[in-house]
């Protein structure tokens, strides 16, 4: 089979030649000094301040020991770094991709048992592996077959979903689910668990944090900080808001007036683990950490792209997939659970000045330094401290008017955002997300299955022919010019017959048919046995098949068939000159 | 959403109105008279004396009692002269429908027991309902996601595996399988029974069938018979078998020797059937019946679309669906199982002059009358005879030259023929063509995501652009003008931006690129997004961007988003346009 070569992976290859081809450190290392030295330690501590409280928010969204969070957020961040391409990507828990882990794993354990942690850190391991073996297979471009509607989708109810799980906790409910209809019935039921101080808690830190968000940093401003620091001292809210309500709630004792609180994190190395090996668990988990892989390999990607094409920087996305492949393998070795680039922490990280992915390894020994000696100071910090950490960050993420973007667009767009949005509410992240692509693959697949067919005609004046419905144009009473608006391929194959014989059955003074195929990108063999059974069809009715403007690589082809032995008419270079020849007899 | 219209559709509508588009019956019975009836009893006469043998075939290689096989063939072809459009089309069991018959059933129960029989008639039960659904909400366009690779593929696959099947029988061997590899290791372990008697009858069968087929009528035409004539002795060959074999093993009592015989074969009016309506059956056959409605849709449509074009007629394949759904209903509550429109009897039908859907019903008084006379002789009918008829009609399948001939105009459409024959022969008949439509689909995903993008100039002395690779063509240094070979839509929208950017990078003098969108018939929202990247990301460079040849629907939809707000360029009617005023300046 012979494809065009795809260009990106040429020129991203020629850069990076031999070894560092598969170790991109080797490429930025040899050029590391003072300055960067400098840039990307004032990165790592910026990051590791806000990611300490998501890391641990985060595990619990996933249904983990807080201090999976912490261990997910070390070695998999060296491993990054060692493999990964983007100098900002900031790898480590998301909400996204926590709640899927949530999801998969919610089925196969309880929450709490130990089953339902190995299985977290399996699911880790074969997404890792998954991730891998794409990236040395260089099967990234597989990535490309979620469109952006369905990501915009799957993003916007994930969050939504995300949200509501954690009113509950909010409010110091038990409960949970994986679609909203289930967390909504879950929460009612429980109603009566209701804790008036955690809720209280809960509300004023959502308040103290969308204020943080969105008056703190101008008021910084006004009181004549540099913009810069005003932005990332507001970025700090979160450390602030983990201070306080664990002091107050070790301070007044609220714990034993029914305050859901962290307890006890156990400090130290993050432990060796092993994920499991049963090929059950394997079965059970493998369609979720498929999912997991492109999910979190499309987002971390498009935050990479993003970054780097503001510094005329590339990316390699193939060896994107095996930085997070071996970041995911480094997390299940590690204690940790599937992890990805996150888009909050990359761009606080390209903002204060991340240069090389060193940044990461040094964020990684921030998150060692807290797993080591912050966690006893963590005891008290209430559950809903970092569920309102969780709704503040998950917000940013629901964006409701790609509804309206894409119904003013393409009403195909829009069924693909609405259905995965609707399918993820209401079933759950893994259905939705699969539905979501299977539609807009089916979608594309029945648009391609019935082409657009124009009449065209000479626009006057020029050499050029366009819809004679939509344009004035010259035409002849016996000739025909059809333009397909499609590859011609099995699936659209006996449409164009159809079309065909229909056009030419009551029109008596139609001497030759034309098909213009400049949109004609490929002709396959179910097609070509069409135009075959095309060119008796209209030899018995006494009209010549002509073609024009055939692109060369289908040219080719046609060649190599008997087709153009048996075409009654000619193929011309032009439509303009299949006109000039058939008007002038 | 807005496509096409199927003019096909329209045009079948037009002549059809009201119930006699349901009911093409009303439309023909008006104008039948004496000349038609006599023409339709003689084509009947004939096909009747073919479908006996063929009916009793089918049914044992379905796995059935023989009887089953001659109800299949009476009450089915009156619904489908009641609903069907084709005036030829002979509809009845099939071979391959049979195989997979046998192949979904098999996995239910064991051959021989009354559950077996039941699920073959849920099978057609199942199936009745798919295609008359289909049909009804107007889904004939679904059977063309099957290339015609992979229909020659699973039917060649599918003779070899029934022939294969029947060696067993012809050697008097007991076995089966549904893969060539079960059938030949079942052969290999039970070669200790063979029957030389058997073996002598069929291996004699065999060949004189194969002599009727090549020998006969060249001989007969040779003794002064017209030709038509002697080509309709030939085909009363299979009966003359059977009666000489029948005959034979009465007269010497070859039964108490070992030779399997069909043996007693109730007489009498079909029985009235029900399907079983448990939801576990139903649950195990769907994806089995959704196979065999589309396979047997296929089939029949292809054949009665190329008999139909003989006489100017048409086909309403939506209201095919319909005519063969009922045939399957009608099947499953008179005794029968799974029946479609079989190829050779069709075309025996056409050639004995059935001139409408009556010759059908006629065929099907002919076999009720054999059900309620003749099935007492049969009792001697050796099933040698019966097996030797099935391997000479299923060689006419196997048709291997399409390796070759695909292997020659595309790889693609040649993975899909090898794919779908390795796998229907490997694994059998379901997972064949399974994996046959999944990879043809999933090829041509992939080849629409890597398009062809070709840079154009201008010919010398004309307006029309070509491949700068190609053709002798003139070019500007500061114009890139890329000619987009696909539709953009999420697959691509990514290979597109760094197509451009690899493109325009190391290429100092360039001020503009012009995208000729001639072959785009489709910009989706990923695509708009991807477009607006490149828009920007060349303003950053310098560059300003272009379009031409934007056709009017992809224009349209371009006009409800920001996209020609943002462009840099302009958007050409023709890229002859927009090369004059590029290089003016």
């Amino acid at each position: 089979m012979s494809f065009l070569t795809n260009g990106d992976r040429k020129t991203a290859n020629a850069g990076r030649r031999g070894l560092s081809r598969y170790f991109p450190i080797l490429h930025w290392a040899k050029t590391y000094d003072r300055e960067a030295l400098t840039s990307d330690t004032v990165a790592a501590v910026i990051v590791t301040i806000m990611l300490i409280p998501q890391s641990l928010a985060y595990a619990l969204l996933a249904g983990l020991p807080a201090e999976m969070g912490l261990y997910a957020s070390i070695l998999p961040l060296v491993a990054y770094a060692i493999f990964g391409t983007s100098r900002a990507l900031a790898v480590g828990p998301v909400a996204v991709i926590s709640l899927m882990t949530a999801a998969a794993v919610g089925n196969m354990a309880l929450e709490g048992t130990a089953e339902y942690a190995i299985a977290a850190i399996t699911l880790a391991f074969i997404s890792g592996l998954i991730l891998t073996v794409m990236g040395l297979f260089r099967l990234g471009f597989l990535a490309n077959f979620l469109s952006h509607p369905v990501i915009a989708g799957f993003i916007t109810a994930s969050g939504l979903l995300i949200a509501a799980s954690q009113i509950g906790t909010i409010m110091g409910i038990s409960g949970g689910g994986h679609s909203l209809i289930e967390l909504l019935r879950n929460l009612w039921a429980n109603l009566a668990q209701i804790n008036l101080i955690t809720l209280a808690i809960g509300v004023v830190t959502t308040a103290f944090l969308f204020w943080v968000r969105k008056g703190l940093k101008p008021l910084l401003i006004k009181t004549g900080l540099r913009p810069r620091l005003a932005d990332l001292l507001a970025k700090a809210g979160p450390v602030a808001a983990v201070a306080v309500t664990t002091l107050t709630v070790w301070a007044f004792d609220l714990a034993s007036k029914g305050v859901a609180i962290v307890g006890t994190i156990p400090s130290g190395l993050p432990p060796l683990t092993l994920p499991g090996f049963s090929s059950e668990i394997w079965g059970q988990l493998f369609v979720s950490a498929l999912l997991i892989s492109i999910i979190g390999f499309v987002e971390s990607v498009s935050v990479a792209q993003t970054l780097a094409a503001k510094k005329r920087q590339r990316i390699d996305p193939d060896q994107e997939l095996v930085g997070l492949g071996t970041a995911n393998i480094a997390s299940a070795l590690s204690g940790g659970y599937p992890v990805t680039g996150g888009f909050a922490r990359s761009v606080v990280n390209y903002d204060a000045g991340a240069e090389t992915p060193a940044a990461g390894a040094f964020t990684a020994v921030g998150i060692l330094l807290a797993a080591l000696f912050l966690t006893p100071l963590l005891h008290y910090l209430p559950k809903a401290t970092l569920a309102a950490t969780i709704i503040v960050a998950v917000l940013g993420l629901v964006d409701l008017s790609i509804l309206k973007r894409s119904w003013t667009y393409s009403r195909i767009d829009f069924a693909a955002v609405a259905t995965t949005i609707a399918i993820t509410l209401g079933l759950g992240v893994e259905m939705g997300v699969s539905a979501g692509v299977i539609l807009s693959l089916a979608l594309f697949l029945y648009k391609t299955s019935r082409p657009h067919v124009a009449e065209v005609g000479l626009v006057p004046g020029t050499q050029h022919f366009r819809n004679i419905l939509r344009h004035k144009v010259e035409t002849d009473p016996s000739v025909v010019t059809l333009r397909i608006d499609e590859s011609l391929y099995f699936a659209n194959a006996r449409f164009l017959e159809d079309y065909i014989y229909n056009r030419v059955a009551c029109d008596e003074p139609i001497r030759h048919v034309v098909l213009m195929c400049s949109a004609v990108n490929e002709i396959d063999m179910s097609a070509l046995e069409s135009l075959e059974a095309i060119n008796a069809r209209l030899r018995d009715l006494g009209i010549t098949l002509h073609l024009s403007e055939v692109k060369g690589p289908v040219m080719d082809r046609l060649k190599r068939s008997h087709f153009l032995d048996d075409l009654t008419g000619r193929v011309y270079l032009s439509q303009y000159d299949a006109m000039v020849a058939l008007t002038a007899g």
